[in-house]
């Protein structure tokens, strides 16, 4: 079936169990599939835009409603939304690093935070993690005394990722951020694996920037995600435009530079309204979900030679696990090397895992049920008993 | 109808002919509304991503030959899709123009440009229109050499739209590029009127940046665009990550800076692939869009007192006008004061004139059948008649 010239469509989650790392929170629901038919041209929001011409300011669709609903959602003071939580990184380290200036972010950092850094001429100074892949106070504290010293003051700004792309490992941010106060640097919580998945508290983690992932944890279409502020720091950031037009004298109103105007409108932006109350649900429910991905992991840590490279037991259902010894052995001499393992998984009605991966790789059982879960489950001890490779009991 | 928690399903293009001055280009296709249900969730197009891990060497679906194609089609070197063209602004503004320094646009320019060169820090010095609302070359070199005076240094980027957001003129972007480049100042060229509506030749123009529209004028979902750049040009604004974890030791491949990594996915990117052949197409008779547009502009200026503010003949679709001595002087009398022009239009089946307009407003009649131009040019007459304005014969 084709869905535009070369363009096959994709039927992905219609047709699999789909545990891919980083498409499980980001899925549409039903409402979001008919909000980007419904508002599919980008302008359609701007129908009743009227003075003082501002996306967060139209009332239908309820977009200035959804606006002061996401910020009181996350305990924030203010939200707008953004292209993605890489364009929120962007916007805040534009406001607050300068050529040559320290930034702190961790050792599990995503590139999206280190190329909002390098965009705005700044110098990436990492948080190492611990033996455990954890990022924690002391380590941050260390590490701020260190750039003090090489650079004579400390870091502008700290990008801290609650829960890390690598591990999937939860992090002390609240704690950080506390360190990080102490010497007055701003903190932006990377909420992109949080933010739409569980409970989020900006005040109790007392961080001054809350980024989320449309795309990624929200259920919306790509790109968008969402960057909240408390009140002194939104000053800053969504500050409003001061340029002025030499000839012309004109001025640009309540337009905000480092949104660059209106940001989401149309499919994007309705999408993630119309998931909104779906998810704002979800994330009540996250004990659910971790009940699934201990069923999976159970199961998995039962096929011999299989490690948890994750944090145990999870916090997240984003896990890393190591098979060398275990799925990897098959693969030496299967006639399907490597490939093996995907193409089994898919015989079981299962994808998501990177095709030839048998070392170390990553799944995430966020949003299956339990019946999926044990199907999930029973599929890779399954595979593994086909293979000769031994299950605990 | 809803299309979620207190969403209201729109039907604006299904109800009445639409001749919103922004909204006219950016109607998704009927490939288009596939695209955005088959690819809804944002990483759909991530499915088979495999190293280098860019989104423009995807080959499933054909993301990397889309990338090709578009760069042909403008006659430029590269391209990459841009979440609007207003973050291509942003890309380019970024690489050139530091501090303090002088950027050069037009008395004309869209706000989305100021935002770019306030963002940047730089300083934005307006090329005045002449009488005729039109940006020649011979005030670009006068400007120019303004600039020289005031900064000690000629302006380090040029941004000019060729139709510009104000009146839809066409200004003689070769004309000024070969100006500015006299200087060695880069010149983008803004293609949100025009890309996926008329032919463009970038190299023709003798331009250093093609940016367009996805929403505004290719039919793609927002936020979508793309920035189009010579070879030479490309090595500079495409410049790949040179950033490093200084406890890692992280590089981070080939992913561009200004990009911020990958940029647009699922329904934007998918949407814009799937209209594009028919953008491509229907630029090819961009003769038969003017040919409607002058059915009712003729229409319009049959009416006695109505006075078109834009360039005349028409050279583009989106028009700007003054009814101020014709529908405007009803609305002080009418009951309905100056809604009532909207709202017989809307009778008329007939939506996007600005409700309560009635002195200078703007309108598009892009995409309209000839049939439909008809229609539009006997409503406005109609109601000009039944409100006792007289009709020139």
């Amino acid at each position: 079936m084709k869905c535009g010239n070369g363009i096959e469509a994709r039927q992905v989650n219609e047709l699999f169990i789909n545990i891919d790392p980083i498409q499980a929170g980001g899925r549409l629901t039903a409402d979001a599939m008919k909000a980007v038919v419904a508002y599919g041209d980008g302008y359609s929001v701007c129908d009743n835009c009227r003075k003082p011409n501002r996306l967060d300011y139209i009332s239908k669709p309820p977009i200035a409603q959804f606006h002061k609903d996401v910020a009181a959602w996350l305990n924030m003071d203010a939200m707008r939304t953004v292209p993605g939580a890489r364009r929120g990184f962007q916007a805040v380290a534009q406001t607050y690093v300068g050529k040559g200036e320290p930034v702190l972010l961790t050792s599990l950092s995503h590139y999206t935070e280190f190329l909002a850094i390098e965009e705005a001429g700044g110098i990436a100074r990492e948080i190492p993690a611990d033996g455990h892949k954890l990022v924690t106070p002391d380590a941050a504290a260390t590490k701020i005394e260190e750039v003090k010293r090489e650079f004579g003051r400390p870091p502008v700004l700290a990008f801290i990722d609650h829960v890390d792309y690598q591990y999937g490992n939860m992090h002390d941010v609240a704690g950080i951020a506390k360190v990080a106060h102490q010497y007055d640097i701003p903190v932006l919580y990377n909420g992109a694996y949080t933010v739409g998945i569980l409970p989020v508290d900006g005040k109790a983690l007392g961080v001054d920037f809350v980024a989320g992932s449309g795309h990624k944890s929200m259920a919306a279409p790509a790109p968008s995600g969402i960057l909240a502020a408390t009140a002194e720091r939104a000053s800053e950031v969504f500050r409003t435009t001061s340029i002025i037009g030499d000839v012309t004298q004109r001025k640009f109103g309540i337009k905000e530079p480092e949104m660059m105007g209106c940001t989401l409108m149309g499919a994007t932006l309705v999408g993630m309204m119309a998931s909104f109350p779906h998810v704002k649900e979800r994330v009540k429910h996250f004990d659910r979900e971790l009940e699934n991905q201990r069923i999976v992991m159970d199961a998995l840590l039962s096929i011999e030679g299989t490690k948890c490279l994750s944090e145990y037991p999870r916090k997240h259902t984003m896990t890393r696990i190591d098979t060398t010894a275990s799925f990897d052995k098959v693969a030496e001499t299967h006639k399907k090397r490597g490939y093996y393992l995907s193409s089994a998984l898919e015989e079981h009605g299962i994808t998501g895992v990177i095709p030839g991966a048998t070392k170390v790789w990553k799944f995430n059982t966020y949003g299956t049920t339990k019946k999926q879960a044990l199907h999930l489950a029973g599929a890779f001890v399954a595979i593994a008993r086909e293979n000769g490779i031994a299950i605990k009991e």
